[in-house]
């Protein structure tokens, strides 16, 4: 289901940037979860739980090519009788590749190519598991205490930062601001296509939380799942109900990101919350969504499908929650959460910065003036994604 | 997969209707499963589940805000093993759900959305649950030995009657019976789409009936999928057989018609069908859409989807077909399931007429002549759903 | 899951084709879905296992109408516990359907569809189940050793070779080969539907893979998972890498069908292979489609989806792998995958000659030129796909 959730992004994107680089966006899409799949295999891996040693960073156990599976790891006894260790290394290669799809999004519709799949390459196959090892690997943010339960940082933030340092760097589409700064809307082509996509994620997280559970307790994985679908369904709420008041028309992409910023907040303490308090989170995450869109506008930032405000922005509140609601709250875990945010922010910008920086300096990073205006689709793949409809029209 | 349900429903709405009422028909779909599910967690389901007292009708149970789990509800033990309260929780939700899903199909292109909303809201919160009471709650129609394994009364009826009291009230779209008062065909602009939302359907209802199991009983829950999945085959077939003797075409629509219709005849009876009493049942599921389309449209009534013929009418028939085939049938229970039958329907008419005709006195029901030519997607969300391929059809 | 996979082949289908045959194609697509499956539970099941006597090729044994499941069936004691006779008989139906849409892919735009329905149905109903009980209902390939896991041979080759004749005998769509012999390519209308396909056959793969492994082994389900997945995305990269080389650009359809040739590659051996051998065979598998279409195209056939190369060509090589790499490997299990493929491949060419033949020279197979070049949907369903995209552009 996790896998599942690829087919959800490829979806939301599409649908909510223009038809002409449409399948510019579907081949990132496809290019992440093949790419990143085999890389994580070559040794996203192992470097991220190197060796489940506790307190190891992991920066130096470069394993080499191939997955030595641990004494016993073929069997379900591993993690607890749940799975193998070959399903928790499908399970967490998805969620790596998550992390990469979430800067797809913010840069569709003008990022080249070949510049793009240097950057995720990287990225994935060495900021991810690095940041990754620190928690989940059982580096020293585990130590400390932080809590991610299923990513809102570790996920969800390591793309939600490269997003925003990536959108800086690129810089807004052609006619996304006005003369006067103005910002204009440039409508998603397909909205149904956009709606499938985030019932698609739902469902996908149902798997992602679900599966982040790592035992076969089901009461935790019920109770996960509720609070889940409460966080998700009062985000979307939190979204509409903040933008009707705001701009006066029920917008449909708002409620879609709303929802999947409920996702996002909840993801960090899925397992910590009340169903209560997954409304709560969930209504303030749709809030987040909303305010955060506007924010990034003001900003002169062009992310075409708000992955920023969804993934980096609900993905700090979901966080901080775990210090403010659920079984773990109090000052002591909030300002823990808090350093583990900034520690992680900090080393995502410098990384992203320094590679996005790079490939502006040398490759370069946006593709022409021309190309853009006419569309990638026909520039970099020679294809159309709709030639019949088009075929019509001339 | 239940959840998954819902997808199917909003591909297979938007699919059959117009693209100028696209992003309408989606923000409802959207709003029901966020919506319905809040509420369902507010009230709805202690109200249809009080305290699993036998013969308690729930009606004065309002128990309000939140869930309190029972005694054990946390752990497997809790329903025979097979899941806990909270997954019942999640699912019965979705159950509830899809009865406001189907009234949304059968007003479509042409409801106040406002109206809707306050309609599913009320209707969701308290007639289905009430309704359900009666029968899963352990209440008289429990006693009286009545069946509905997984709800082709339940849930679809009890969506069925309301749609049909819905378009009653409503009148038909613009366009759909001409002066002499004939019927025209209004086809739906994304029949891929629709198609797909019927093979996503046909995979939920293997959630929707397998899941109703309520045990882990393996030979059950497969001898389940089986007849599912026979009835919905036969169905198809019945339909589409039907289809092209009476009106000489292959017609798509109807062939999926038939194999939802299928599926929701099959539903009340599942766990006690063989196989081949499956297949009849099913095709004669098919044999009701079709005519119950014709039945529909001689009425006058304008049912954009089909909602009626297939969840009310093909409801009615999978509910005495309990009493016709398979380990229950008999004349005693023949009856059982018709007073059933009867009693749910006045129950349904009566409530959905008042709220109905309450709003249609106060805020009215129909959208102004100018918005329903024009698309409510412009007028309501100021949204279009493809506006690639409109600017480029200027 | 395995029933999800359809859904992903009628996605692919209408996305790689023309708009004005949409309908056509799902209509087909429904049609071996319920038809198949009806006539899977009519015969061809117990034809395919025919009590399970070793040695018995079955094809005397027409049981005749309905299944008797055996002793102990309807228990999760058969198949070594992990589901029951009638889930088997769900995913055996599922897995003949799959054979019959593999031709349907080949030969869509211009066959008749009566004539079609007529194939699939003998074919479907008779040659898949007596191939189907040489190995798996325990006949001769099974005494000889002959392996295939999931179905590379048993599945995907007995539509691969079937479609093969089937184009021979069709000839190419109206435009595909210029005046000179050039080979012209005839885009697909919605390639973000293509691609959506492709995703969902993926998921699709890991219930049909996954769910051979017949037992509730986690290690080797897991394994499984692990192998058919990193073959699809090794199947992807060699594709698109051999691909960009050749072309000079990033074929979007190439990377998709090379994921496709990966998934049917791994599908004989996914149980056999390392995770490193699985990413090798899987590259291989890419390469295959990519010089498979080539010389599809230097044949002058006309695949619109390029069934046959992924499909038969990759269904071949996945057997011979089996020979080559993994735990079977070695020359006289080469020499046996070969057999196998070579008398399998002569009992399709055969029955699919007789059949299809004979259909030409009665009925016939293709539709008019006209209906050819004004579009199936009109003339066979009166239907159009997106008609109100249509009605803006007239």
């Amino acid at each position: 289901m996790v896998f599942f959730m690829h087919t959800g992004f490829a979806f939301l994107e599409i649908g909510l940037t223009r038809e002409k680089n449409t399948i510019n966006i579907l081949f990132k899409n496809i290019f992440i979860i093949t790419g990143g799949l085999l890389l994580y295999y070559a040794f996203g891996f192992n470097l991220m739980y190197p060796g489940f040693e506790e307190g190891d960073m992991g920066i130096l156990k470069f394993a080499g090519f191939g997955i030595a599976a641990p004494e016993g790891g073929m069997t379900a006894a591993y993690a607890d009788g749940g799975y193998t260790w070959w399903t928790d290394f499908l399970f967490q290669g998805m969620f790596a590749a998550t992390a990469a799809t979430i800067v797809s999004g913010a840069v569709a519709e003008r990022i080249k190519i070949g510049s793009f799949m240097i950057f995720t390459l990287i990225y994935l196959g060495l900021a991810y598991p690095i940041v990754g090892a620190w928690k989940w690997g059982g580096g020293f943010l585990e130590s400390w205490g932080f809590y991610d339960f299923a990513g809102s940082t570790l996920v969800h933030s390591v793309g939600g930062w490269a997003a925003l340092v990536a959108i800086t760097l690129l810089g807004a589409r052609i006619g996304k601001f006005g003369k006067d700064g103005e910002s204009k809307a440039i409508p998603g082509h397909n909205i149904p296509l956009a709606t499938a996509g985030v019932l698609v994620l739902w469902l996908g997280w149902f798997g992602f939380n679900g599966g982040s559970v790592l035992s076969a307790d089901p009461a935790l994985t019920s109770l996960v799942l509720v609070t889940t679908s409460l966080a998700a369904a009062s985000g979307g709420f939190g979204a509409i109900i903040l933008s009707t008041v705001l701009y006066k028309n029920m917008d449909l992409t708002m409620f879609l990101n709303g929802i999947l910023g409920g996702l996002v907040g909840i993801t960090a303490g899925a397992d910590l919350m009340s169903p209560n308090e997954a409304v709560v989170i969930g209504f303030l995450a749709g809030i987040v969504v909303v305010l955060g869109v506007a924010l990034v506008d003001r900003l002169k930032l062009d992310d075409p499908v708000g992955a920023v405000s969804v993934h980096l922005f609900c993905g700090i509140w979901g966080t901080l929650a775990v210090g403010l609601f659920g079984d773990k709250a109090g000052s002591g875990q909030f300002l823990t959460q808090l350093y583990g945010v900034l520690i992680i922010g900090a080393f995502c910008i410098i990384i992203s910065g320094i590679l996005l920086g790079g490939l502006k300096a040398t490759l370069g990073l946006r593709v022409s003036k021309e190309e853009e205006l006419e569309g990638l689709d026909i520039h970099e793949h020679g294809m159309d994604a709709y030639p019949d409809f088009r075929m019509n029209q001339h």
